[in-house]
């Protein structure tokens, strides 16, 4: 089995890890950027500097412990379908999608660490957690650093902390977000007023999925802003108790949708149920729509599937990933092939 | 248990009965036009003389076998919204709903068999079928029409036949209609094509459910025009075999979506399936547009569920219906009991 048919067909480890009081947290997740002494930062580097620190970082990392069983992809020699699923699963960016030239990306055996080779630094090492849990997803990150750091020369200045492409990076050269699910406050149109909130305490806030302000399925990222002259737990702690915050206003909102208006909430969620467990065509966006209400639905008690169930439906119904898992390359079979997928695990679930 | 309540809470015998190689027709009935001989026909007649008419029938129409276990109702004894469920059991016309004054119906124990006293005439015989069974819709009402025969003098003259107070009516006095589901010609815009060749026959079309031609459901009523002139044997046969084109130009229709569009077709139904098996709020028009859709992929064998649940859904799920079984006055109560009640009625359906 090629490295990549190992990766597609491999479960997503911390999918399967919803921490129940906080299911509204999809993930969290640490990403630490790294760059090597002596070499260019990558936007700034040749093509042959390029690949010599590809190739360099790719051989001196190999036999580390926590990466066994895991794959090594050099991004180049995916199709740019593969490389998509790579990026719905969040573990390249955007970035490594549209140019993939000398580039990598090291995944951890159940995907819940890995790190990227020459994106804007030259390492940035990520580690994702279900659920909240900041400290779980930085002490995986941080473990995987130190490994990297005994093999590697980072460049670090006692001044500035370490140093990376884009300054507003250094110090820590941590980014640490947490995936958010708040439909109770969309509805409530006050999810604007909740942001305001959370961009005073230095935060960034943006729809995880489709463009700008639409955030469909009522998924929001938020991260911390600054990383410079701040200590990691700081950063940690303050994103924590923001994200605390803004559930315990979400769960406000969604005490005042039950109470308000009961039995529209309730239609509103089996009818999405109905459609995710019965429609034979079914597109990217309607599923993760009514994933979502669904979603809302299990929070409130309404509806008995498993958190973890509809987590994967959300991942695996992004459209590379039908595409990978089908083979469809028309949009219409995909659709089809989606429907099938996604009433097959909620039929799996129901029994 | 008084009359209404007997009525009330019996089935509807017509409902259990689905022929299966035509259920697309939902029901054959059959009506008789009747009057007294030496009493001015309802309309012209004095409220005295209409009191009189009733009074006369209602007493000497006692004790007619096939009318034993079913009820006796003047129609000005019963609410609005009492008058409106038995019109929207086809028991009565609009104009009873309407105007109750010196007005009664008389139903046989099973609902297949009854009769109005002073509509536009002073007696309308009616039976009821499920299915297309125009022969035994006719049998009973002529069985009826002789019981009543032998203890009423009807107005008959050699030469015109059965008098009625509207000359179109005149002749046989006999209204024959059929209750027919097309779907699939409405979804290729034909039905219109249809109704053009059934008008050249001499046969009414109009949309069953809702005014004028939207025609929600796709439910449509076909019937005899001319009464005058023509034996009862030729209306049947002619309206049967009209019928049976329809029925074949419908599935020429069903087979050209089933091949060309079998996905989007699979989509539609179980889609609709979803909703009456899911929502918690439900209008009457709902669960008319969908248990209509779910009629159709029983056909097609695309989901398997009983027409007779079908059918009692529809019927149902009417708004007075709704009303008289849940006592609900408010429409957003009404919607939530419809959906309580279809969704039970298919869960059960489906284990």
């Amino acid at each position: 089995m090629s490295d990549w048919a190992h990766l597609a067909s491999a479960p997503c480890g911390w999918l399967a890890d919803p921490a129940p009081p906080e299911s509204a947290v999809l993930s969290s997740r640490i990403r630490l950027a790294r760059n090597l002494t002596g070499s260019a930062f990558p936007q700034r580097a040749r093509q042959s500097d390029r690949a010599a620190t590809m190739r360099k970082i790719l051989d001196r990392t190999q036999g580390i412990d926590r990466l066994e069983g895991g794959v090594r992809l050099t991004l180049d020699g995916l199709e740019r379908v593969q490389r998509q699923f790579l990026g719905e699963r969040q573990l390249i960016s955007q970035e490594f999608v549209d140019a993939p030239e000398w580039r990598a990306v090291v995944v951890g055996p159940d995907q819940t660490h890995s790190f990227m080779i020459n994106e804007e630094d030259h390492l940035r090492i990520q580690a994702i957690r279900g659920g909240l849990d900041l400290d779980g997803a930085y002490r995986a990150a941080d473990a995987l650093d130190v490994d990297l750091d005994a093999r590697l020369d980072y460049a670090f200045s006692e001044r500035f902390g370490f140093l990376t492409a884009c300054p507003t990076n250094a110090g820590t050269g941590m980014r640490a977000s947490i995936l958010v699910h708040l439909p109770a406050l969309v509805r409530h149109k006050e999810v604007e007023r909740a942001f305001e909130a959370l961009r005073g305490k230095s935060l960034t806030i943006r729809g995880f999925y489709g463009e700008g302000s639409a955030a469909l399925g009522n998924f929001f990222q938020v991260s911390n802003g600054a990383t410079l002259g701040c200590r990691e737990a700081d950063i940690l702690d303050r994103l924590d108790r923001a994200t605390r915050d803004l559930l315990a206003w979400e769960e406000q909102s969604r005490d005042a949708l039950w109470t308000r208006a009961r039995s529209l909430l309730e239609d509103w969620i089996w009818r999405s149920y109905g459609v995710l467990r019965h429609a034979r065509v079914l597109t990217a966006e309607e599923a993760l729509k009514h994933a979502s209400a669904v979603r809302l639905g299990v929070g409130l008690g309404i509806v008995d599937v498993p958190v973890g169930v509809l987590n994967e439906i959300l991942v695996q119904s992004q459209p590379a990933h039908v595409q990978v898992a089908s083979g469809a390359t028309e949009t219409s079979q995909a659709n089809i092939w989606r429907a099938t997928f996604v009433r097959e695990k909620l039929t799996r679930a129901d029994t």
